[in-house]
């Protein structure tokens, strides 16, 4: 203090030159910048400013019910039994929706779902994932104690990430994924200091993976740092394809090979809409290539509430399920997940009924189907028909949509667009969607925000809004691709 | 591969020599090998081993539905109605619910709990989350856009330390936590790599916090980091003091000189039960303190829905409120938070009913201010009860618990226990809360755990059993001490 008893004026503790510089070198694109506009824009809406349009429609994430999409019926009534189990003597709600929360209250401390769990998750959620898994991988057993519960598959990917980070320099931990990829995982490795390693999914093959790329990927980058983790994101977001059985083997040989852990992230395994496609989990297939494989690959696979037919986000539901983990290192995995307490129990119980849904025989077993058949048969319909109508454009080519929620389709810019762009500082395809934006309210994604090929440009689109609107919106971007074409020819 | 195509036998990727060292440091006692022990014997005990006692009294943490707290009905209805939206018909449900709950659902992509909110938050939750600081503070004002809802205070907490990391060496962060500590603060600290500051609290003045053993610790740490954090909790965990006005005053100036980034864990605001004592938060002081403070000091403070009168840990809910935070900074975060998306959704809708309750008039009132006050009256009386039981020990000795959940009260054990426990490798206060788990059933957390001077012994025990149970233990806590003397003297 000076004299007077003053505080000395100084500058702020943090700021950013002072803060992590780690985080400052993240990005997420799905909630960046145009994102932030697009919420502004709706205020202005609300505010009287007129626009050439009423209502902005997102387009930019992977958020069912926001776009509409209904929760199922048994999940929310199941849910709703747990939150106020006085409701438990309520007649409009079905027996098995009873039974089903009677059984998960019991597994929660004094009864509630307002007590944490233990940190890894409710043991009987636990061996109730478990068994879904055996049941989805054709009888391959699985243990719950490798079982983790997280809040959201986001968190699982994060936690693992963490464990594998280590060494300096060219020791440092190398992780591989995907171009395009989903912005999580740069953003963690970026956070945690980790070296991302780029491999190219071949968008002249429907995005598929090259085995050919991910040697160039790692042998390149053995020159500079120590490659120990491969990411796999089957289906794909933001590319929309579905493995084969026989890739899925492929990457298998390789990261034995080549000394890798697995990371499969599979959130949108019931995603799938293309004929021929189907969704083969790297668990099954580890395991079906015999023990010289299966008893050695270390593998962590996700899944999570937020996707597939339920679209549950906002319950930051999801597990991981890890294979071939040292002991050791899962002893240090349920301390490291023990420091946040638990994951959120209404998640939990929301995934508990994701992997044991209602049964044949079962007051809410035929609801419960049409609402999942309904919604997935919506989907792989607006899957068509975003590939059908952006094929229809000139200087737009869009693979098909095989699986998740997403298309990604190719952009030609005209060269004045890229170099006005330039000018501006911005890329080229954030100038076009922020155009886009502007103009007909409609939010995507620039393909910059998830990595492309130099040279090319693309954007990202769920398919999620309503069929209506999602023809409306096709032919918006439609309408405006040629303008834009156009004025910059 | 090798010749014939098979793997070539190799280590596993991931070990305890190749993974993150930093998380291996991590440790995280109230969920430690004692907690461990306690869910096997209960295993053990379901499964007819026979014990000297029929079942595990955990009072290990603060997990107050766990212990039989009952959740607060208007809570659990607006949630019930939020997660499924059809009992909005059901005239069963009060008014006042479902008119809470139509707000929150109109704040909810597509109405849906299930939808991803906005990363920071929900808008209207933030705002009424500014207007019960408002409230709470006597008319400071609280600006929506400093607050950051978030998943459990942990994650807020966990957060606001990622920024603040940074430096190498001699220029390294440096964090000064309260000794006892919440183990949080040293699990993060050691995960990101930040230097722990110590600083005591002084057990002789009821865990008071001096100015003076600030400066030592400051002063110290100068010669080989850079301390520019300090976390404050009040009222305390594990130590149940509440601090008072003229302290924390001191604190703020204290920082203010120091050139520190205050971090206020404030997650027991409700809890104070001694008479004399009163809540005071950091921002009201900050702000009472005039404008030389006000606008300049760095703070964060971190509130809960897992604590006070709610007790709803499962739900993973909580707020953080940054005040004189950089602005690019600021915007830092609002990045950082964004890559796990965002808080959990029911969590957020339960802050908001926490921040904005039943009002006079409503339905609800009267039955949330009866829950309320038993709720809180009950804590109080057991407060009372533990230091009273325990003080008439000889060998143990207990301050007042002015506030939180929780007494620490010091042992003093034989030297023959010490030298017993030292030779089995095992901190001595650890040794005793075995001993006491096998013999008794009771679960508590060797002071060790949160750390404590250096040969002084204490445990962390919750008053939250129900008040006869407590009664019970606090007993057998006795006749455990007594015993173990005797033995060992
Ligand atoms: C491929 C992929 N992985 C993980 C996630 C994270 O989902 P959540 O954290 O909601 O489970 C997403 C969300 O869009 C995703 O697309
Ligand atoms: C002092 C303190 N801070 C933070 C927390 C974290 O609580 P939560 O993450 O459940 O909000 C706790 C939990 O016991 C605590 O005691």
């Amino acid at each position: 203090m000076s004299e007077n008893g003053a505080v000395p004026r100084r500058g702020k503790v943090l700021t950013l030159d002072t803060m992590n510089a780690s985080v400052k070198k993240v990005e997420y694109a799905v909630r960046g910048p145009i994102v932030q506009r697009a919420v502004q824009i709706e205020k202005e809406l609300k505010e009287g400013v007129k626009k050439p349009f009423d209502e902005v429609i997102k387009a930019n994430i992977g958020d069912a019910h926001a776009m509409g999409q209904r929760p199922i019926t048994f999940f929310r009534q199941v849910l709703a039994l747990c939150t106020y189990p006085e409701l438990l003597d309520d007649n409009t709600f079905p027996e098995d929706t009873k039974n089903r929360a009677r059984r998960i209250l019991q597994a929660c401390g004094g009864n509630s779902i307002g007590a944490y769990s233990a940190s890894q998750g409710i043991e009987c959620i636990r061996q109730d994932v478990a068994r879904y898994i055996e049941r989805r991988d054709g009888g391959i057993p699985s243990d719950p104690d490798n079982i983790y519960l997280s809040t959201g598959a986001s968190d699982g990917i994060v936690t693992i990430l963490k464990l594998l980070v280590a060494g300096e320099g060219r020791t440092r931990t190398g992780v591989m994924i995907s171009i395009p990829q989903y912005p999580l995982y740069s953003a963690a490795l970026a956070e945690l200091g980790a070296v991302q390693i780029n491999y190219y999914l071949n968008e002249e093959k429907c995005w598929s993976l090259d085995i050919s790329e991910l040697k160039r990927a790692v042998e390149a980058a053995r020159q500079h740092c120590n490659p120990r983790v491969l990411c796999i994101i089957n289906p794909g977001n933001p590319t929309g394809q579905v493995q084969s059985r026989q890739c899925i083997e492929d990457v298998i040989r390789f990261a034995a090979k080549e000394g890798l852990f697995l990371m499969a992230d599979e959130v949108y395994q019931d995603n799938v809409y293309a004929e021929g496609c189907q969704f083969h989990s790297f668990k099954k297939v580890l395991f079906e290539m015999g023990p010289e494989y299966s008893s050695t690959v270390e593998l962590a696979s996700f899944h999570s509430t937020s996707k597939c037919y339920m679209g549950e986000c906002g319950f930051r539901g999801g597990y991981m399920e890890v294979i071939n983990m040292d002991p050791d290192v899962k002893a240090q995995l349920t301390k490291l997940v023990s420091v946040r307490l638990c994951p959120p129990v209404p998640g939990q119980a929301l995934m508990d009924l994701v992997v044991n849904p209602p049964q044949p025989g079962e007051p809410s077993y035929a609801t419960f189907i049409k609402e999942r058949t309904a919604t997935l048969r919506a989907l792989a319909e607006k899957a068509k028909m975003t590939e059908e109508i952006l094929n229809t454009v000139p200087g737009i080519s869009c693979n098909p949509v095989q699986g998740a929620m997403y298309s990604f389709p190719r952009i030609s810019l005209p060269e004045r667009a890229v170099q006005e762009a330039k000018a501006k500082g911005v890329a080229p395809d954030m100038f076009y969607c922020m155009k886009l934006l502007e103009e007909t309210g409609i939010c995507l994604v620039p393909g910059s925000g998830f990595g492309q090929k130099d040279g090319t440009f693309h954007f990202r689109m769920t398919i999620l809004p309503s069929a209506d609107k999602l023809k409306v919106l096709l032919n918006k971007v439609k309408e405006f691709h040629q303008r834009f074409t156009q004025q910059y020819s």
